[in-house]
This record gives C-alpha cells, sequence and structure tokens, in this order.
C-alpha cells in the first residue's frame, strides 16, 4: 500500500458521561461504539460515504473477530485520540488496528477488528466495492 | 476444579429492538453488554452479590482482555442462550469462555474475556475475594 | 374497555450495571429503553408478536411524545417493577401510562407515552392493525 | 436574563449508525443521549466544566422532568443542530428547552428539561453553585 494508506485515521474524542458505568470509567463496550464512529468517520473522511455504502447500495461492514486489549482505564472528561490503520486488505474482509490514546500519549486500549463486506439482504459476504477499496489503497488525505 | 465449576451458566435472552442497528441484526458491541448483564447474573446465582462486590466491598471488574468470533448473525425477537465458563481461575484474574446459541443450537457468537479484579478506588489489581474464589471453585448450582 | 384491559401489566426488572452512570443511578434515558422493552413484552404477552408486527408487517410504533416524572432514584442492583396501562386508545394512536416502582412500593418514576402505529416504508401514520386494537381491547391475561 | 443568556447554544451531530434501531430511525431514547451531551458541551462552553462538576463537586445535575415531542424522523446519516436555551433559572433548578432540527431547518424533536442540582452522595436538591448560576446568567459566549 501507499505512504497515504499506512498512514492513520485520527480523531479526538471526549469521554462523555454517556460512555461511563458506576466506576466513573468507560464502559468497555462503549470502546466498540467509539471505534464504530470513528470507522463512518473514516469510510466518509475517505469520500465513500459509509450511509450510502449501508442504506443506498445495501452493504454491509459486520464484524467478524475482535481481539481487544484494555490497558489503562479513560475517564469521564478525557480526552482521547482515536487511530485507525488499514493492517490487512483482503478480498471480502479487512482488519483494521485501531488505538485509543490518552492526552499524555499513553496507551489505553487497542484493538484488531476484521469486518467483512456483506449484502445486507442475505448477510453473505460479497467482494469489497471497488470504491471503497481503491479509497483505501489511496489512503485519507493528509489532515496536517 | 470440581465438575460443578465446569458445569456452563446459563441464560436465555430475547433479542430486543435495542438491541438491534439499522441491517435489523444485533449490534456487535451490544453482545458484550449482554454478556456483562450474564456475568452479573452468574455472581448473583453464586451468591456473591455483583452489587455487593461492587458498591460495598468497592471491587471492580474490568475487562483486561477480549477475544470474540462473530459466526452467524442475531435477529431481533430471536430468543438465544447465553452460556459462561470458567476457563481459568488466577489469583488476580479470570479468564470465561462465553457464548451465545441461537434456538436451533448453532453458534451465533463466542468470546474469550479476561477480567481483573481491581480496587475501585485505585484501579489496581487485587486479589481475588476469598468469597468469589470458593464460590468459583464450587460452582453454580444445579439448576436444571 | 374491559376489567382486563385497564389491568396493569407488570414485569420486574433488576437494575444493572450497564443501566447506570457515574454517579451509580439510572441514568435517566435508559428507563426509556427498559420501557420499551416492557411495551415488546406486553405485545408479545397479547399474542401479537412485536418481532412480527415490526419485520413481517412492518409497522413501526414510533414514540411522538412523552411526559416523564423522575421522583426518586433506582440504583444499580435494585430490582424495580415496571407497570403499564393503556391509558387511550385512539384510531392511529395510544396513550400508555408507565411506572417504574422500587421493592418497597415506592414510585420511582412515571410516564405518559402516546404511540403512534406507522408505515416503516413511508414513517406515515396507519391505522393500527385491528389484531393489536382487538388484543387491547381483551387486555392482558391475568397472570395471577 | 441579558440577551447572551437568551441566545440558544447550538452543536451539530452527525446521526450515527449506533444511534439507530431497526427502522433505519434514531431509537427515540437516543436523543436523551445527545442532548445529554449537549448539556455537557454547554457546560464546558460556559466555563464551568461539567467533570469538575460531577466529579470534584460531587454535584449532580439529574432530570427530574421531561416532555418530548418527535415530530419528523431523523435519519442514520443526517446532520443535525441540536439547540438549547435557558427557560428558567430558579434557585435549585433549571429549565432548559432543547430542540434537533434537521438540515433544512425543519424541527424533528423538542422537549422542556428540568434539572435539578444535587450531591452526589445524599442525591438530595442543593442550590445552584455560583459559578454555574453566573455563567448561566452571562450566557454563552458568541461563536458567531
Amino acid at each position: 500500500m501507499s505512504d497515504a494508506a499506512a498512514r492513520a485515521f485520527r480523531r479526538e474524542r471526549l469521554i462523555r458521561f454517556s460512555d461511563c458505568d458506576p466506576a466513573g470509567i468507560v464502559f468497555y463496550p462503549q470502546y466498540f461504539v467509539m471505534f464504530n464512529g470513528l470507522v463512518e468517520d473514516w469510510v466518509n473522511a475517505m469520500g465513500v460515504g459509509y450511509q450510502r455504502l449501508i442504506v443506498e447500495q445495501r452493504i454491509g461492514l459486520p464484524t467478524v473477530r475482535v481481539e481487544a486489549d484494555f490497558r489503562a482505564v479513560s475517564r469521564f472528561g478525557d480526552s482521547v485520540t482515536l487511530a485507525l490503520v488499514v493492517e490487512r486488505l483482503g478480498t471480502r474482509s479487512l482488519t483494521l488496528a485501531l488505538q485509543c490514546v490518552g492526552a499524555a500519549g499513553e496507551l489505553r486500549m487497542q484493538m484488531r477488528q476484521v469486518l467483512v463486506t456483506t449484502s445486507l439482504e442475505t448477510h453473505r459476504a460479497l467482494e469489497i466495492p471497488a470504491a471503497l477499496r481503491d479509497a483505501i489503497l489511496r489512503g485519507v488525505p493528509d489532515e496536517g
């Protein structure tokens, strides 16, 4: 892949009251919700359109495998950076490496996620649409 | 461990409207919420009391690692069985094998989860409290 | 309406860790999720089938108005009773009175909710399907 | 109140996949989660610090009453504007008027919400802290 493809896609995210549990820290399933939002932002930033993919083309991006390590807690009010790198681009699947990093640069959580492109009618795997594949190979534009 | 400890703890669960996404299937982070509820039910069924552990003893059970495979979709209205087996009982950590199985016995999702017992004041690992350890070694009572 | 129709539909519900916020009490939007589950259980108990209504008949039950009063907090680990009474049965809409009551019988939260039956294709209001109307008029069977 | 206090506080928000239900529209309890985030942003924008209020000062902002009207659906991928105006500033409570407006300016949902300031130790009402009261009277800075 190109240098652009190897570049991480990053978004800042405030840890909200509604992300946290009675222990005052991020309820761990909420990390997956946050990363789902990051994937949405990434697909949108590449110009493919997450909503177009799902609603118009009826192509889903379900997760088939997740491996996640939780290294340090994130607390309500923290500002974190979520980062995404494409690790592997297959014919019908995609492996992402995702990280949540605190304001001081310390790793809070990291995961590897395998997504497949499926038909939302049959829930069967489809080839990754050319527009999405090309966009991934081009990589996200440098945002500075 | 005893036979009782090796026995799976099971609960039925209806897949609700609020568990599902615009594709009409379980939104994958919601599986982790469902399994969190199963762990709660399991700790309660062993007589330890999840609420007592967290609120009175100020002991948390955060997740430090998750590996999950999503094999088949679960749809809104499905009745599924959630099952839990203790795979490893360490000094300060606990490895659970969890499954979500459909009405016809087919595997929908499975995961391995490592939990640690921590102080909710410091978020540092603590030894698993004796009452919880003993209960795990005894195993859940046979519910038929 | 008949006596049966005037009878409240009730379900017990454990307040779970995932229902609560960093203050250790139910995060208020979660009450609406819990009541959504109660409406599901009620439609199912009347023999209409919530999943059948939504997925097969493509009839939605969106909320058009909610008035809610939060009287006392519910804490993680509490067992509460959720209750539903039909207050008004219109042609295309339905008004429900809902309550969440603690173990000692004290009112925690109450709300009035207006639902309409809509086409999930057009999101326009439809007449309440005869099967649902008849079931509501008959009332939920006495469960003791 | 001053002109600044009467001015609406606004934030744009993308309707995400995780906000939507199997009907492909915002699951109605999710509006309350979105508005909770808006209140957080508003308290932060006024320089009071939502996290400081809750975690350091142990002052909660629970909701005691909500009246909400849902006028039109919001779909996954929509960009909406969330707006907040203070309607009434009491001694221990605060009434907010909140709106969710679509890209074409059409009203999607509106609500009136009464919040009280409480001690997170006792869950009893407290006087609104002076810093928050003064900030509300000053109003949010003009952001253009």
